[in-house]
């Protein structure tokens, strides 16, 4: 069986390929190298199994040319679109980069799925789709839904084109609501921040906002195992969970002092005011894991445990980047 | 102060024209002409306040040229953005339809607004935006939400990238999720469709589906006066309310038997099997506005009411189309 997987240079997307190649699939992957790096992809570059294209999602004809070439090798049966950008902050000031990278590349893969008669897709939402719901705890069922960000606006908007595309062409979809996600390869996030303000000043690590921000982690070796789960086990035509701990998260506070615990011990921590890092940032929320729970699935680390696993990993990537 | 209404050759936006204009507003209007007619607009066409241009708003260039020249004229305070495909089923075959003129033309019209700093945005969502959600009562609050047309996925995506618009730039919003509105000019619907074939063949009328498809309609009117009505009187930064009759809609078979017996008395129904009419389309929901109710704003007139006043309406609108 052979399946694509597009952002596949991305943090995420590295991660997944590694284990459908173990399961014995061959996988496809593209990638625009925007966000993600061909450095991810060290590891599996060389596999008999693995095809890499670089290639701009947002551009259709080029799009269509390497899906064009993939079917003809193999004939794809599931698509995993994990492409989009990650770069949240980026996106709040030039709405056209989660327009581009965000949402036109769900609708392009959308259109070459119709059009090559694929019929299953995985896509990777975001806890970001809920906005700043206060202290509601942000279940599948709520609304509605009023994203902060544009990132979070065209996660909506993919997860709602991909929807009419469930009802019309394809015979099955998983979407998956991410929390934050934490591990290696690294290439954006509070953790990496932190790690690196650490290496140009192991004496102090200065913190946007007051450290009281507070969101759920999950490790990536246990988002692959969740979502390849829902995959196997749950049984609607659009399988919509929200994925993550089982706890109240963890709070930037947590997350500077770990990190200078086990990087830099003994560096100052500066704090500066509010608890909203940046516009678009969600400062506090409780993220209901009940369904995905329900169906059988339970996290075996905290968000706690899963921030000081992933830092233990930043600091040890940062250091070979050293070398 | 100067409007802009994007659609303003819609049925609605029409509508709404007049009524702004005769409360003393200048009303700009644009429209691609794509659903809506020149014919729409006879009416209002020579009012000194009242400025139109044609222009394709999911072309950023030309309807920045368009925005720029009015805004030299006087500046424009608030957009009531109703510009969309209006015609479901074309969306559903080519997703092109609706991400172009449900979505690009949102999308356009908020760099427009953060560029000439333009804070208020009125829009018109729709019932669309749930999809399907069998027996459950369609409220503001629920979720998770899934279209099941490109129409209401590009609403909803439009919903989404309004709501971080409003995070970052814009100082307030009213989303409108409107039900089916019938009433007069009618360019496209059930009850035109009904009257048109009557006036090919009075004796009989052909309907898709087995009649039991129920949904609730408001009139035009009462339409535009909640909107101006949650204007006025909603706080929230974002106010989104579902607009509609209070009650349980009225069937296909209504609606036929109503315009059989005011159109072309004793003609025969033939009714098709099933009970939805075509791909994308809710066969039956239940609405609630118990949010607008509680904010003050009670319809006049009941689903079948508006149903019946708009059958009179589009028979004698079609009868002047003949002379």
């Amino acid at each position: 069986m052979a399946v694509l997987i597009t952002g596949v240079a991305g943090f995420i997307g590295c991660n997944l390929a590694k284990i459908l190649l173990e399961q014995g699939h061959t996988v496809f992957g593209v990638d625009n190298l925007c966000c993600g790096t061909m450095n991810n992809l060290t590891d599996i570059s060389d596999h008999p199994y693995f095809v890499f294209n670089k290639v701009d999602m947002a551009e259709l004809p080029e799009y269509s040319k390497v899906f064009t070439s993939f079917q003809s090798t193999e004939l794809i049966t599931e698509v995993w679109h994990l492409a989009a950008n990650s770069d949240i902050p980026t996106g709040v000031s030039d709405p056209n980069v989660d327009f581009r990278d965000t949402f036109l590349t769900t609708f392009n893969t959308l259109l070459l799925m119709q059009s090559f008669k694929v019929g299953n897709l995985l896509f990777a939402s975001s806890s970001a789709v809920y906005g700043d719901l206060g202290h509601k705890t942000l279940v599948e069922n709520i609304g509605p839904l009023l994203p902060i960000s544009n990132y979070g606006a065209m996660k909506l908007a993919s997860e709602a084109i991909i929807s009419a595309a469930a009802e019309s062409y394809l015979s099955r979809v998983c979407v998956f609501r991410f929390p934050n996600v934490v591990g290696v390869p690294a290439t954006h996030g509070v953790i990496l921040d932190f790690v690196r303000k650490l290496k140009e000043n192991p004496h102090q690590l200065t913190v946007l906002g007051n450290g009281t921000q507070q969101k759920c982690y999950l490790h990536v070796d246990e988002l692959i195992d969740a979502m390849l789960f829902i995959c196997k086990t749950a049984q609607e035509k659009i399988c919509l969970y929200n994925v993550g701990a089982v706890d109240e998260g963890a709070t930037v506070r947590f997350i500077a002092e770990e990190t200078v615990r086990c990087a830099a011990p003994g560096a100052n921590i500066l704090y500066g005011e509010g608890n909203k890092g940046w516009v678009g940032d969600v400062s506090r929320f409780t993220y209901s894991v009940e369904k995905l729970r329900l169906l059988g699935w339970n996290p075996r680390l905290s968000s706690c445990e899963a921030v000081s696993k992933a830092v233990r990993q930043i600091i040890k990537q940062e250091q070979e980047v050293m070398i």
